[in-house]
């Protein structure tokens, strides 16, 4: 087992990555508060692992709440379902959370613990790959508005994260080239020699060669962790992890919420932000196509679905988090490792990106 | 117009108290972030207030939301029709909402604001006594549940609270009783003097004399300032504030939200605290006397409604807040300006409160 810290000061938690680990109660248990433990996951994760976690946790009063599987649910109504659960259950202030699941749980169970009685205590066990390398880490919660992803949410850092990455035996191939689409962004944004190792190794994700993909998480959880330590509440840095973000989240709002994973539409938005770089003439041709061809040997859609315009990508973009005082905030690459967030760009090259790519 | 500040570092604001204060924009504006301001309000204050807060902003780009009256309204789905506001209207990050009214709409305004975009900037403009001298100072913000009131929500703190004493002018009567209760409070739980100096002035206090009025908000704030700054987060002398509040969010729940007003609801708990307090030998007839007498005076109840029985609040307090791993916590007096947190108080003594009010 491996152990990263997120360095947040008294808020600084534990990152253990490693096989088997859902069978040390231990490394669970020691991050529970109180005696009351509500166990949030879905209909696909729960089968799997529920059992698993709820061995770990003998001696607490457990509880579970099972939600539908899917991005779709990633709403305040939901976020009800956990409040009614932990109500209903008499759960106090000295309770936790535990999210078993992927990027939507744990958003989810994130903001519950953020919001019931004003803060609780929470665990992240993340069990796809997209999870583990990203959205378990940091603190970022929420849940999704019909107009627009994320827009309600809490800065929460978790208790601890437990990245057993035998639960990836069970993930498709979908969500697991999702989930390379944000390793690829660690590379992307600042980590060229990670880039290069993952065009050597992608085959062996595909083929998820464990070691491989456990060298793949720590790399990225470690890449994350020094930025969220460095800029917690997204005043600076940390928007480099929106690489491919807004571009993104324009096209799950646009396509509709679940039709697109959030890692397929990430990888879509990273080439559509290596293209603009390159009108500008800061990202070389055959970066670009580096960026292109690692995506596309992840399983990963290299262009944006073909019914969104430019009209429509630019009405859903600027409500995004990234839009400060009415202009819109992209990141863009200098070169492969080196992204910055810049409000600086041509718009006539913007259209001509965003209509390039429909 | 006084100004008393609310000391917590990098998040210290300002609490101005004074008549005419809407009509100085600058007291508004200065503590406005970016262009865009969202300003929330109810069909009560809005036609009495909205023109003069819109005319202060003049210069921003406002919009405001206008919210049915009263604590049945402070739900999830209401905090929805903000964020729908806030996204119909592109407010970004760098954003304001002005909450202007009493607490439900204070409380509501900063959980939109602590939630949106994962946390923006907001103004309280109190408009209801209970609000200037409790709710709109401290930053506790949040909605009810079905199954328990405030159990949703975030400390978030505002930028500023600007108290124009003017506003209660268009108070009912039973409003103005219903925050007589909060100040009460502080003189029970921590200032004896000033419980005096109450019972000395409460008839000028109800016949609205402003000098009186203003020197019974400044000194309510004041005592919550100090008590704030100790403790923002409750983990301890914070509590003292509850006294009175977990018999009183059980009448609230459990007569159904916004059939009794909170003030009244925190009255009669005060009485059922003193005479709870009263049964353990702490308090003496005398005091518990001339806190009935006070909140009579006042206009205020002085037990719980009939129909709740000893069962019924039983059921409702377990899901207190104050609850910690299983133990009921509450407030007691041990005299006059001297109250406890303590778990160490005999269930059968307050068996004999909860029948012997109802």
């Amino acid at each position: 087992m491996k152990t990263l810290v997120v360095d947040l000061g008294d808020r600084s938690y534990p990152i253990n990555i490693g096989r088997h680990l859902l069978a040390n109660p231990a490394l669970l248990t020691e991050h529970v508060h109180g005696r009351q433990v509500l166990v949030v996951s879905n209909t696909t994760v729960a089968p799997l692992y529920l059992d698993a976690v709820a061995g770990m946790l003998s001696g607490f009063s457990m509880h579970s709440v099972i939600l539908p599987d899917g991005e779709e649910y990633k709403t305040l109504d939901t976020l009800n379902t956990i409040f009614t659960a932990l109500l209903e259950n008499r759960f106090n202030r000295g309770c936790t959370l535990v999210a078993l699941g992927g990027g939507v749980i744990g958003d989810i169970t994130g903001f519950a613990a953020a919001s019931y009685q004003r803060g609780v205590a929470f665990v992240q066990i993340p069990t796809t790959l997209l999870a583990q390398v990203d959205s378990s880490v940091g603190g970022k919660t929420g849940v999704n508005h019909p107009l627009g992803k994320n827009m309600i949410g809490a800065f929460h850092q978790p208790n601890c994260v437990l990245i057993d990455t035998d639960t990836l035996d069970t993930l498709d191939d979908r969500q697991l080239a999702a989930g390379l689409a944000e390793v690829i962004k660690y590379g992307l944004i600042k980590d060229s020699a990670f880039f290069a190792w993952l065009e050597q190794n992608m085959a062996a994700l595909k083929q998820r060669d464990k070691q491989v993909l456990g060298y793949a998480i720590e790399r990225s959880c470690a890449l994350k962790a020094e930025i969220v330590a460095a800029d917690e509440r997204e005043s600076g840095q940390r928007a480099l992890l929106n690489l491919g973000h807004t571009f993104g989240h324009a096209i799950e709002t646009g396509t509709g919420y679940g039709n697109w994973l959030h890692g397929e539409a990430v990888a879509a938005g990273m080439l559509m932000a290596a293209d603009l770089s390159a009108r500008h003439g800061w990202l070389s041709a055959d970066a670009v196509q580096r960026t292109r061809t690692l995506l596309h040997n992840a399983g990963l859609p290299t262009s944006p679905p073909e019914e969104m315009d430019a009209g429509t990508f630019m009405n859903l973009m600027a409500v995004d988090k990234k839009v400060v005082d009415g202009g819109l905030r992209l990141v863009l690459l200098k070169e492969i490792g080196n992204a910055v967030v810049t409000g600086e760009f041509r718009q006539d090259l913007l259209a001509a990106t965003l209509a390039g790519a429909a």
